[in-house]
C-alpha cells in the first residue's frame, strides 16, 4: 500500500494537494522548478527539494510519483527527467489536466520501460485540492488498486472512480470540463439578462434562492452568488475568459469523431471572443454595411470616417 | 395572515403543491376543469370543487387564490371567471410559468379592479412541489408581506425571494429556465461524448462521481445519474425534447433588448431540432452536394436516386 508520495509541481493545485495528502497521513516529498513555490512549500512545513534526484532518494520500495504540472511538453520533460531514476514497477500518476491522447501515448511509452502510469483527472478547484477533490482514474486495474487508498483519501467521500483503461481518466475529466464550459456560459448569459433587466434585482439574492430548491441548484450557482456578494455588479472585473485546453480538446475530439456538440463548441468560441476587445470580423461587417447601405459606422479616433 | 387558499389547477405541479400546503397547516380548497384530476384530488382527501363559485364560497375574509395552470389564455380565462366573485383587496397569485410581460399586464388589469396580484415563479419539479420548492415573487411589497408565510412554508428553507415589482418573479423564473436549457444541453452533449467514446464507461458511475467534489456537481447531474441508473444506455427513450415556453421567451426578450445570449439561444434551437426526425434544410444540403459535386446522397425508399 502507498505510504510515501513524491509530488512534482507545487502550483495552485499541487501545493494544497500535498497538504491534503500530508493531513491524511501520507509521507509527501515535493519538488518544483520555481524557487518561489519551493520556498512557500518549505514555509508551510513541506519537505521540498529543488531537484528530483534528492526527492527520489527519500522514497523506498515501489515508488509513487504524482505529477501536478501544466499539460503539454512540461509533463514529457518531467517524465524524461524522472525516468533514469525509476525502477520497473514504479508508478507515475499524472493528476493534471493532460490531453487524454497524450496520456495514452505516455502510458505506452512508460509501459515499454516497465513503469506503470495512471492518468487522473482531478476536479474541485483549489479548495477541493486541500479538502477533498473528485478524481477519475484510468490505467491498469492492478495499478489503480495499489494506489486506491491514495485516491480515496484525497477525494471527498464517493469522489473517486476507476474509469477503465489508459486515458479514460483524462477523457472523463476533459468531458467534465467541456460540460463546465457550457454550464458556465449559460449561467453567465442568464445573469447578463438579470443584470440588464428593467428590474432592480439583487443578483446575489437570486443566486442564493436558486440554490435552495430550484432545478439549477449547483456549485457553480453557489460560486456565482459568492462572487456577486463580494462585488454586486462585478465592476472590478473584465469579462475576459481564458481557456486552459480541455474545452478545445473536447471540441477537437468531437470534430474528429463526428459528434455534434454545438453548445460546448459555442461556449469555447465565446471564450475566444471574450479575449478580444474588438474583432476584425466586426470591423468587416461594419465596413460592408457602410459600403452597401451607407449605414453609420463608429470610427476610431484618427481613423478614416 | 393567510390561512385559507383557493388553488386552481390540479395538474402535475398543482396537485402536489396543494398537498404541500395542507401538510403545512393551510386550509386548501381546490378546483380543476378536468373531472379526472378532480377525482384524483378527492381520492387523496383534498377538498376539490368542480366549479370555482363553490370553491370561493368556502373562503372568508381577504381571499387568496393560487393559479397553477398552463401559461397563456388559460390564465386570462381563469381570471375572468374569478373576477366577478372577488372583492377589492383579494389576492391572485399566479404560481405557473407565465410570460412576465403577461404578468405585468394582468397586474395592471387587476389593479384597476382593486384586486392584488403576485407573480410567483416556482421551481423544483414535482417532488419539490410536494416537499419544498424554490419561489421567486414579484408584486406589491405589502401584498407579498401579507402572503410571505405561505411562500416560506411551501419553499425549502431560504428558498423564497421577493424579487421586486410586478413581473419580476416570472422574469427571474424565465431566466432560471433559460440557464436550465443551456446547462441541460451542455450536460447532454458531454454524456453523448462519454457514450460514444472508445472507453467502456459506466455513465451512471461517472455522473455519480462528478456529483462528489467536482466543479459541475449539481442537481441536474444527480438526475442524469438517476436516469442512467434506470436505463444505462437510455435505450428506452427517444431524444425528442419539448419546450414549454420559458426558453423561447428568454430568447425573444434577449432579441428585443439586444442582449447576446448565444448558448441559451442555441440550446433552444437544438430542442427544436430534436423534434424533427429529418429536416428540410438537411435534405436541401444533401441535394446541393449532389448537384455541385456528385456526392452520394441517401434516398428514401421509393424516392428518386
Amino acid at each position: 500500500m502507498v505510504t510515501q508520495i513524491g509530488l512534482i509541481g507545487l502550483g495552485k493545485m499541487g501545493f494544497p494537494l500535498a497538504q491534503n495528502m500530508i493531513a491524511n497521513g501520507f509521507e509527501v516529498y515535493t519538488h518544483d522548478l520555481l524557487p518561489g513555490l519551493l520556498e512557500r512549500a518549505r514555509e508551510a512545513g513541506l519537505k521540498a527539494y529543488k531537484d528530483t534526484d534528492a526527492l527520489l532518494a527519500q522514497l523506498s520500495g515501489r515508488k509513487v510519483l504524482w505529477l501536478m504540472i501544466p499539460a503539454g511538453p512540461a509533463v514529457d520533460h518531467a517524465i524524461e527527467k524522472l525516468l533514469p531514476q525509476l525502477q520497473p514497477g514504479d508508478i507515475l500518476i499524472d493528476g493534471g489536466n493532460s490531453y487524454f491522447e497524450d496520456s495514452v501515448r505516455r502510458y505506452r511509452y512508460l509501459a515499454e520501460r516497465q513503469i506503470d502510469f495512471l492518468d487522473c483527472g482531478t476536479s474541485g478547484g483549489v479548495g477541493g485540492a486541500r479538502h477533498g477533490v473528485c478524481t477519475m482514474i484510468g490505467g491498469k486495474p492492478e495499478v489503480f488498486a495499489y494506489c486506491e487508498k491514495l485516491f480515496q483519501t484525497i477525494s471527498v467521500p464517493d469522489g473517486y472512480l476507476y474509469t477503465g483503461e489508459a486515458g479514460s481518466g483524462h477523457y472523463v475529466k476533459m468531458i467534465h470540463n467541456g460540460i463546465e464550459y457550457g454550464m458556465m456560459q449559460a449561467i453567465g448569459e442568464g445573469f447578463e439578462m438579470l443584470h440588464k433587466s428593467r428590474y432592480e434585482l439583487d443578483l446575489k439574492a437570486v443566486a442564493n434562492v436558486w440554490n435552495h430548491g430550484s432545478v439549477i441548484r449547483s456549485w457553480l450557482i453557489e460560486l456565482a452568488g459568492n462572487a456577486l456578494g463580494k462585488d454586486p455588479h462585478l465592476s472590478g472585473l473584465r469579462g475576459i475568459v481564458n481557456a486552459s485546453g480541455e474545452g478545445q480538446w473536447t471540441v477537437e475530439t468531437a470534430l474528429r469523431e463526428g459528434i455534434s456538440i454545438p453548445v460546448i463548441t459555442l461556449s469555447l468560441l465565446m471564450r475566444y471572443r471574450s479575449q478580444e476587445g474588438d474583432t476584425f470580423s466586426g470591423k468587416l461587417l461594419a465596413a460592408l454595411r457602410r459600403e452597401f447601405g451607407g449605414h453609420q459606422v463608429q470610427v476610431k479616433e484618427g481613423g478614416k470616417g
